[in-house]
Formats: structure tokens, sequence, C-alpha cells
């Protein structure tokens, strides 16, 4: 037996162990076939199976309507905060509206600016990025092309709660910290879209759900691995893809699909996760420091602070002791931050809460 | 025992056993870390170490200067014809020299057209793309920023025996199907890349050397992931890098050393695997057609032609039963191919020779 850690990585993140298992039986054949999915031609009959089934369950999963092509693309998140302002700021006489929630929000829209237009409709500095606007706070230019958001802000453990008001205009979204968590509203979105590495498969590769005629809208004068439009007429391709990044993304939502069958309930059994965190919080009396505000808090990242950067120190190496790993914040802010994306199993969570209480019992005397 | 046969793919291809076994070993659960490497983080020490013994590999096969950059990218070799021209030709009032050999090296000019000023130095369509041009052919324009080559087509399996001359202006180079197959005299080079599935590891991982001055060339103002500057001030961590991939190029590359030590060894194991075939095809006076001209020959891949598609057909179903697989030809130029990467064992190659000699013998009185 394997011995395996509860591991609370904000990416990449613990996968399945199912779809694990199954990707190890098959590492050196997958069966009558005779080669290793690290070996077989991405023009294969069997990958060409294997990518329709992941784009299958992709569509099933978040209703997404024929409209909208899915994409398997490289470069994580980043390469697309580059490309959308490539494809549909660039020589245009027309902003984009950004919402800045977060470091994520922020480094896209600092990208953008490199390459058109970029309206800031809205940024949460002044609170230290701990909330996501109300939508009258949102100042939207009417002109934008579209509206940016970071649906959940990985950093932060900031999320929206639902998907703002834009007055029409089709949403941008980076979701790459909760695609796949939740059900979304696909009829407001222009692009959708997330690495892998949270919730769908490894790093390595990025879905991307565009709008026909987002990809329609497309310069004709981009390098072909920029362009929505010429890789969307290959069918992701254009090249080779990432091919084992998209086996793992068919096995992870086989199994999502297995296990719950669809969104609504996996969101229910992640909010159920995340408030087992958020009660022990909320019941320590300001021990630990939620980052997120009410209404603002996320099911996938919870970013918290214990009293002193001490206490902290020693609550990572006593977690670590209880096979509770990477619960540290991330580097450009410090804390803590437990990350429970969808294959976090309960028992993980419940083995979190039991530690963080019985650590505040022993050290609430240090609170004054 | 798991049934593998065979896999004459020009890639994704054949993988090393050993590296195979390892990553299957391991996949659950990486030895004392207690995750998978497709779940670890890319800040971990364990990632760390991977990707640094990656790059020692990379360094001591390819006897790789101080004064060069390996980079670890997405987006395959096609992300690499844009961004090449992005960095180093876009609002400059100076070409680039492109040597045009075959499909890839035409397709990474046609990309560098959109971009910026590009000058056809060569191109071998008057023969088919069967040859690459003598140093005296080759028409360089003194002031270009660098000469294009690509070493080694692998539709064509038209190579250059050894680069050409450039009167002192760095090669850039897509050594995709070929990079570790020969030894590579780095002093010529401001870039030389490839994509990992031939001869380095699995589908989804780019390496890139690149020389420091040219990193220091690239322009400020493009997002981050098309600037080679900005990528390689991280060091290949500027985002998630395509862990998995990363780490079978180490495994992929301790095999290598541990098996041959150094590419000479490497190459002249593939020039007497090349020879079988070559030698069979030479000695069956015109059955079997190489597409290549004598000099121009490739070691990875022999691109050949049958009398009669009908009999291409049949050579292929025939080869399946004899456990040889993907010999058919690149679907734009059809006929047969054999891809003997270094992955690919002598007695694969045994196994062919043995098949096409016999094969010829059946059927060499339809040659008339």
């Amino acid at each position: 037996m394997v011995k395996r850690v509860y591991n609370f990585s904000p990416g990449p993140a613990m996968l399945p162990l199912p779809a694990l298992e199954e990707a190890q039986r098959d590492l050196l054949a997958l069966p009558g076939v005779g080669m290793s999915i690290l070996e077989i031609s991405h023009r294969s009959a069997t990958f060409k199976g294997i990518i329709e089934a992941a784009e299958e369950n992709l569509r099933r999963l978040l209703n997404i309507p024929d409209d909208f092509e899915v994409l398997f693309m490289q470069g994580g998140a980043r390469l697309q905060f580059g490309m959308i302002p490539m494809n549909f700021l660039r020589g245009k006489d027309r902003p984009a509206s950004y919402v800045v929630t977060g470091s994520w929000s922020k480094l896209a829209c600092q990208e953008a600016q490199l390459v058109g237009q970029v309206h800031v409709a809205w940024d949460g500095k002044a609170t230290n990025y701990d909330r996501v606007p109300s939508d009258d706070q949102l100042d939207i230019k009417p002109q934008s092309a579209y509206v940016y958001i970071c649906s959940n802000e990985t950093i932060g453990g900031v999320r929206f709660p639902r998907e703002p008001e834009t007055g029409g205009i089709p949403l941008v979204c980076d979701a790459s910290s909760e695609l796949l968590s939740r059900p979304v509203d696909m009829s407001r979105y222009g692009i959708l879209y997330a690495c892998a590495q949270k919730n769908l498969g490894p790093a390595g590769v990025t879905v991307v759900i565009i709008r026909k005629d987002f990809v329609e809208a497309c310069p004709d004068d981009l390098p072909s691995m920029l362009s929505y439009k010429k890789f969307a007429a290959e069918k992701s391709l254009l090249n080779t893809p990432p091919v084992f990044a998209v086996y793992m993304v068919k096995l992870v939502t086989d199994w999502l699909i297995r296990e719950f069958g669809d969104l609504k309930r996996v969101a229910d059994y992640n909010e159920e996760k995340a408030n087992l965190i958020y009660d022990v919080i909320d019941r320590c009396g300001g021990f630990y420091q939620v980052h997120a505000a009410p209404g603002s808090r996320s099911t996938m990242n919870i970013a918290f602070r214990l009293p002193t950067q001490e206490l902290e120190k020693e609550f990572l190496k006593q977690a670590e002791a209880r096979n509770l790993y990477n619960l540290q914040g991330h580097r450009s802010v410090g804390g803590c931050r437990a990350s429970i994306y969808n294959a976090m199993p309960r028992e993980g969570v419940v083995a979190l809460r039991d530690f963080m209480l019985e650590f505040f019992e022993e050290n609430r005397h240090r609170l004054a």
C-alpha cells in the first residue's frame, strides 16, 4: 500500500485516486493498443476517442451549448492573459473592462495593457482584495469587447458568488481554480477558461470554452498557436496536443460523472467541505482570521492567518505530522491556505478541521 | 507481461521502457513524498530537484555552454514558429533568412512572414524537398537577425549532415525530430529547440536552448508567456510548467546517459539502425524508393515509397501482423515512413528490415 498524504496545495493539487490508479495500470500500454498513452499518435483513433470523450464530459457537466467550442490548449492561464487581448483588443478602438479582485485578475489586466485599451471597472485594493464587487460597484464601459473577471482568486480565496451583471456584455473569465466545482450559466460567457492543475487534471493543458462568434472575430494575422480561430479550425489538433494531460482530464471527468453525476452535487459537496473549515474558524473567536469577507468566501481556497507568524510556523509543522501538507499561504502574502478542490476527500477536510480545533485549544492562551 | 508493439510513429513516439516503468511505479506517490508527480507543487523542493536534473542532463549531453539558458516551455515547436519572429523581427528594420527544406521550415517561414521581414535563403521545392542545400547554394542576407533551419524534416526524412555555414550569423534551429540523436556544435546556435515527443519525452513540453544575448534582445512589451526574457528570468517557473512532461524528460535523459554515456555513442547507434533500413532499400533495386537524396538522408525518419499504392496498403497491413505499427507516411504526402528515434530498439529495426526483405521477395514480380 502506497502512503499518500492529504495535499492542500493550490495546484498542482490532489487528483482522484481512481483516475491515478487507472493511469498507472495502463501506463506501459493502453488496453488493446500495445503503446503507452505517452507514445500514441495524436492522430490515432485511440486518441481521437479520448479527446472527444473529454470534451463530451465537459459539455455534459458544464451544460455547454453548441455555439461554444471546447479547446484543449497549452501555456496555462498565463498564455490566455496575453492571447485574449491579442485577439480581441489589439489595434481596435474599443476597450475591455477588467475587474481586479486579486493577483490573477491584476496580472491579466497588466498583460492586456501591453496589447490594447484596458479600462479598470473595479479594483479591490482599498480592502486588500478581500472581496468581489457588488453589481452596482462595477463601472463597465458600455462599448467594451468583454468584461474580464477571475471568478475565484486562488491566492486570496475570494470568489464571485454568481456571475456579475454586465449589461449584456459577455464575460471573459479565468476560472482556473474553480471550474467544475459548481454549475455555471454559460449564456453569460464569451470565454470561460481554466488551467487543469486544480480541478481538471495535471498541469499542462488549459481548457478554453469559447463562443463561436468570439472565434470568428479573431484576426487573421496572428501566428497560428495564438489565434483561437486557427486553433479551433483544427479542433485542438493544430499541432500535437498535450496527449497525456488531455487523457487525465478524461479520467478525472469520468470520475466526476461517476461519483457525482452533475455539478450541483459537486457544489453541495464542496460547500459542505468548505463550511467545515469556515465554521471552525468562526467558532475560534478570532484565533483564525479568514482573508475573504463574508459573501466572497471561496469554497476552493481558504486563506487565513493565525495570531502570529510564529504560531503559523508551528501550525504548518504540526499539520505535516498529521499528514496534512502544503497549508502555507502563497509566497506573495504568507499566512496559511487550505485548497480543497473536488478531489480533496471529505476525510481530509475533517482531519484538518479536527487539527485546527486542537491547535486552537492548545494555543488559545497565546491569543491575548 | 504487458504486450507492447514496435511503434514507428513520427511522434508522439516510443519511449524507453525503463523510463515508463519508473513513471508507472511511482505514479501514485513519489518515493518519500506521498504525492503523485501529477499532484506536486511546481514550487516544491522535489520538483526543483527534478527540473534542475533534467536541465543538467541536457547540458551534459549537448555540451551546452553557460551562456545559454535551457527553458522548458509549452505549445510545441509551433508556438516557437510565432514567438521567434515576435521577439526578434517584429517592428525591426532587418530580416531573418529562412532555409526551406520541407513542411516544417516552410510553416515556420510562413508564420514569421505574418510578423516581420523574412528572406528565403533557399527553397527545396524544385526537387520536391528531397535534400538540404550545400553551403554555396545559400543566399543569406548579411544583416539577418538569424538564419532559420529545421535540422531534420520529419515528413520528408531529410536532414542537414552538419550545421550549414552562415557567415557568422547565429542559427535558429527547429531540431524537434532529432535533438539528442547526435552531437551538436552549440557555438553555432542562437536558439536550438525541440518539442519533446520524439526523443525527449511525451508531448507537452518544448526544450528551448537560447543564448543569453538573444534573451536580452527581447522586447519588453510582449505578454510574459511570449517573451523569452520574462520567461527566462523566472527559470521556466513563470507559471506552472508541465510538471509531468519535465519529469519524463529527466527520466528519458537519465536513461540516455546510463545507456550510452554521450551523444557520439547515441549517434553511432542511430546510424547503424538507419543503415539497416537504407541498405535493404538500396539492395532491392528500386522496389523501395527513398524520398531523401543521398547526403540528406535522416537517421530518424526514413520516408519511402513502394511501386504502387496498393502494395503500400498491403505492406502496412502485413507489417501490423508482425507487430510493426505506424509505418504510414504523413497524411500530406502518403507513402511509408519508419521513424526510428533513440528509444526504438535495434531489434525493432531488425524486425522491420527482415519484413521489408521478405515483402520484397514475395512481391518483386509485381515491380515490372
